[in-house]
């Protein structure tokens, strides 16, 4: 769990100090420089461009019914304010920005909307996501990413290629992509951990193995780390397409409402994947209770069996030195059926313990298939429609 | 639990892939055919017809006051864009009709309500359902199934002999029925869980198989399905017959709040089904506790009366060469009685440890149905209405 | 548990059939006759007759100021659709009138409240109930009961007697009086529930045995139908007095929020019953643990004393022949006080284990009695107050 | 637990029977007999008297800004019916005046405010609390309580002092610090509680004794009973300084606020204490887990270590006749080193199992000092501020 | 836990003994003296300075925008009667200045808002930390503060500097400030624990030991301390940017919102580590489960082996005299190749023993590392974004 630790120390390391004035942005000195990519569209036109510098935005504000700036890496302190100025963004909003470890959420502010969002990533074998900060405003969409490398391309493609609505539509349309985006994403991860608890059930069923326990408290784990991040943007969804902001239109809230209910979706889900891997745990408790039980059994019918038996052997190995002066000393010894007659007493022994432990049921666990075959589900195969 | 492996592969094979956009519909390659059925009807007419095309409905248009048209099979995108195009249903809504993984849902739109509920059904030993996708509209109603085969024979009766008050209704009271329907199926479903659950109850207790734990494991996983299927289903009820659509007379209210009230209904059934099953799981546990007790204590009392036993006889079988130089060399083997003596001492030792093991109880456990009569559960036979 | 199965299919059994339209009424065929019996009263007269058909009723319509019609038994299609039509009583409220698994619940029609409680009692010593189904319209109060026998006998009581207000007041008094009877004979029941727990109690501590925890289980489940039965009723009172029906005046509401306030109560008590049932759980499985330890330490003392001894004897019984020719082949056999030595030998291994054990303080434990006096719960006989 | 089952039935010795008119006030056999103490004051006269009968209250009425009459023991009927008549107080709350069972609540009625709380108190070493029940009308407050001695010694002395606001101001002061006192009375019953759970704690890891879960039972019990107290308690508080009764001042309702953050601390604390002993359990069942691990660890390795030298023993303790004849058979024992060299099998015997539970670490736990000074719990000893 | 039990009664120390009038301040007798700290400023002008007494405050008043005065320590009684005379401070208020123990809390007061917040802090290795109460009026604020050292520093340099917005906003802002420093107090704190809680799974699955289920049980108890610390908080800062105190102005909303923000990233991070506290224990018991699985597994190859290998020996070991009389009384001893079949025997015994024990699949446990390599965590190592 060493590479794990590194992660969660890393979830606190960009945080602005303790004590900072509010609105202090402090870049990670280990961020990526940041790269700017301007898409810029209106109904007939489109352009695309890699920026070298927030400068050559300017030509295009104004112009254009939608600008979307996206920035990859937040390590470029002097973009970032550039681009706060231009488009007059709050400097409480930029401090969250360049902190990525913020909840999904939806801040209103006079001249835009800011709008959090985690996107759902597996890195390192572990569940995270980078942040994803918008600001929304009335004819731009800008977009922060933590690392180069995003799931937008689709929505890249429909400006580019004019597909859906979109060329005609304004920033809030584009600002729906690509949340819409972002959640369709944790569909695949929640595939991925549906087929791994479906894994851990057979697992544990056939062999509950001491590492396993671990695999279970980490799959538990991650599911609480997108439980994190999904909430929150459902909240963030909801609020987008329920609160009086004027900058989303109504159609735009249709389309919000589709989004919501795909989060909504994914909670249930999410829920249900945690509830099973909670119960993975009784079912491997339960199962290391009948390995218990089934290996005592063994120890039991073993020891009981044998140890009378030994006794047995053990009372005619005393050396009491019978003969006529002392005849009452192990006579048997001396009888000329001794023998026979000890190994008689050892087998009624035996078939007494047998019987004892065949009346109790345990010999029955012995045979690990035994009456396992009837137990079917008690559902019938199918039920018939009426 | 390879079977249930490639359901849940399914769960997620037909949804839009990510990235496309919203609004697409896209066809599932393994989904049937579609069948098309109309239904008009009004007051004193009904027409029932099996339709081969989307066209042969137009000439009913406007001319019955109730229309359904029901879609079985998802697999003819033609059939559901006409649709779609023919009774202005929206693209976003026609999405979630091919999606067939969404909750029971109430959405309304301009033009219509858009309802979605799933069908409790068993297959494959397995619970699941179809989703049935419903429009409802000022002078229509649109289904879509999954598959062929449903639960409305029941409401096309009613419709076709003029049973009840629909013929004289309008598509709110058609809807109101289908819904009762869907919901009404979950009974009988929910009375085999019932039974599952009792049989399960009973077994634990008598006998706590290891493969009994993964089917208590198992129903709850299928009761946390129907779960999921109801809770939304309820919701999307309460909002029928609470919202303000114009749609929904203020007689189909009273019938939907019977319909929610059947919901609640389930859903206090399923959640004390839920209890019971997660209380199952304490018995078996216990029930493995007590049978381990039990085993240890017949090996503990073998053990622990033949382990001295045996070393009694092991001291007399000590070869320590007594006579007149080492008088003190096991005298006892040269004694005329001493074979009897190191009996006797045997037979004290056993008497002693059976006396112990009486004084902790231990002895009455052996004897199974020692006791247990007496266990009622203090309830009365009866109580005496006054 | 063969009888509780029974009882549970019967709570499917009188369900209308799925699929039948709604507001079809069908008799459980088994469900007792129906008996009617009119209560009719005002401020200064009171008459009382047994019923034999629904037009006897006629003559007191209207002259009566309170009329109260209970009908025992649901078995007679013929009454409850002539009562339904002369009290125009809502087809769908009369269906649940006959499906008799309704949740309590408080239904205003335009020309009457519809009441449903549920009735608490014990049959074949279950927890069950039969379901009250009550009427209260402008002048009269209709009571529909599954089998002969109630709870409303002081009620009657009050009638006759004109003890308490009921005489001047309306039919919703008299409802009022009805609903505080049912939820007073709660109280008893759970009195039961009370001396149950606390045996059970007694005797997991005491005596940990198999059946108990079928018994908690079984106490458990009672408890949770009884919450099934009260929670519903507690929402459906709130209701009642909340609500601004017409029907119910200011005076009755203040009787109503008592009624109100004992339903919490009940519920009170019952979720500390099931707040303790649940803990009983652990202290059983605790128990058994203990008790494991204390066979485990039983077990390993006489074997870890014993096994040791039986080697040290084994080695002495071992054939190796000495002599001169072999003076190191156990030469103590031989030794003059080699018996003595040997049992010297076997005396220090003992003393070293009992020193042994008694450091570890499993010896304690074999003494039951030992320090167990001193536990009392912390807490001083009583505090003064000050 | 004798003691606690009288307890129990207690509770509902004195209620009302089931089934008895409403309002009907029924004295408890047992209860003691009612004393009557009247305190009137006003700014600047105060007057204090034991009254033998309601009569004697007449003269002050009307004369003194506030009365405040108080009854100890609720066994005399007459004196409560009295005083009800006197100051109108609604007979449904007289009723639970005497029905000492009912959760703490605040009930306005037309003329005066009904008040119920139940003051903490530990009697017969069980939580428990006799119940006080208050009127507040314009000018008086009347408190009943179930026994003598209480604690509002000190407010008696602020009235008869002119400490604080309470002389100056109305009866809704008054009816404040006599909550006020009940409620920090529930603080050193708290401090006790904390005292036994921590007690319980040391003890639980240090020896985990049978007894103890039936303590700690006992206690989350009595933590049940203080919470069904003080959850309606603060509740109670709640609406009395929210709700809009003219009675209370505004000043008055600041101090109610700050009862209100009183109750809200003790459910805080309550909590708290619920959740430690709730996870006491399981440091329990895991402290005998661990034990039950370390028996089985010393059987295990003595056990393992003796069995098999026994079998070696007992091989050359066979009598196989060896000689010319038989050369084969065992000629160890005619070596002249067999004894030795058979020493010798038996010490690589010890040695590769001691080794062989060295490497699994189970040497270790046998040393119970091993490794565990090590475990701080992580946390520096204190945090500089910066 | 001594050290613990210490802290734990002083929780209860300093609070005013229950009976005392309301608003009565009493001064702990052990808290240290008051040291007063002056810090005025105005959007062109700062002054600080330690104040020996109260009065030194008067010429500041009226003339500075913002006056800010801290209080270390709450032993002076007079200086807090005097600071409370002269702002007008609530009687009430200053009682809970003096009594530490308050929940976070806002509580407005007609001339002055009073606040009450946590500081996070460890001392003696406890979770802790002292109260902050704050009065925020029209130009001033004055924090009290238990002991001298806090982390305010930051903000008293943007004070002095000028830095941020601080010095030309009103005490509103300054108020924030302090609030959002104790908040972001909470952050290293809980890294504290994030690492703490890390290097706890770790050991449980390495090395169950029985001091670290005590550790969890602290750890837990402590993240419920931390809980009951910043819950309240949530809500306080909650109210304070919410409810329309006129005293707060816009733009500190705002800031306000981003300190609701930590709070809720707090709790958050908080509930996360409780329910991975939570679930440790579940390891823990696995672990064990796991651990007695293997002795038992150990002990009974071991057993079942040896045992009827010695009963072999046993019955060779016998004294039945053979010879020509009695030819059936062992005369295996006396043949040539009995000693090699006998060890024959013992030989097949193990090998069928060694063959069961392989089918059970209980020999490949006993080889620590085999098969375990295979359990990655089922995700890949990254996922791509598309």
């Amino acid at each position: 769990m060493a590479k794990r630790r590194r992660k969660q120390q890393t979830e606190f390391r960009r945080r602005t100090a303790p004590g900072a004035a509010p609105g202090t942005i402090v870049a990670d000195p280990e961020a990526p420089k940041s790269a700017l990519r301007l898409l810029a569209f209106g109904p007939d036109k489109v352009e695309e461009r890699h920026l070298t510098s927030v400068d050559e935005i300017k030509p295009y504000l104004g112009d254009w019914p939608v600008l979307w700036v996206n920035i990859d890496g937040l390590g470029d302190l002097g973009v970032i304010n550039a681009l706060g100025e231009m488009f007059k963004l709050h400097r409480l909003a930029l401090e969250d920005v360049v902190n990525v470890h913020q909840r999904a959420k939806v801040e209103p502010y006079p001249d835009n909307v800011y709008i959090v969002a985690r996107m759902a990533e597996i890195s390192q074998s572990r569940v995270g996501g980078d942040q994803l900060s918008m600001f929304v405003g009335k004819n731009f969409v800008i977009t922060f990413q933590e690392h180069a490398g995003d799931c937008f391309d689709s929505v890249r493609d429909q400006v580019r290629n004019a597909r859906g609505r979109v060329r005609s539509s304004g920033p809030d349309f584009l600002a729906y992509l690509l949340l819409d985006a972002v959640v369709d994403h944790y569909f695949p991860l929640l595939e991925q951990f549906g087929e791994i608890i479906e894994d851990l059930e057979d697992r544990v069923v056939e062999n509950p193995h001491r590492l396993l326990i671990a695999r279970v408290h980490e799959t538990k784990h991650d599911l609480l780390v997108l439980r994190r991040s999904i909430w929150p943007l459902r909240e963030a969804v909801h609020a987008l397409y329920r609160e009086p902001l004027s900058l989303v239109a109504e159609e735009t809230r249709l389309h919000l409402r589709d989004t919501y209910d795909h989060t909504v979706q994914i909670i249930d889900l999410l829920e249900t994947y945690r509830e099973t891997a909670s119960s993975l745990l009784d079912i491997y408790l339960s199962s290391l209770s009948n390995r218990m039980n089934e290996i005592m059994k063994v120890l039991t019918i073993i020891a009981t069996i044998f140890i009378p038996l030994s006794w047995v052997a053990g009372v005619w190995g005393m050396n009491f030195q019978g003969g006529p002066e002392a005849p009452l000393n192990m006579p048997e010894l001396r009888w000329a059926l001794g023998y026979p007659l000890a190994l008689t007493v050892m087998l009624l022994i035996v078939i007494a313990e047998v019987y004892f432990f065949w009346r109790k049921g345990w010999l029955k666990a012995m045979t690990p298939s035994g009456g396992e075959k009837k137990l079917s589900n008690g559902l019938p195969d199918s039920t018939e429609k009426k």
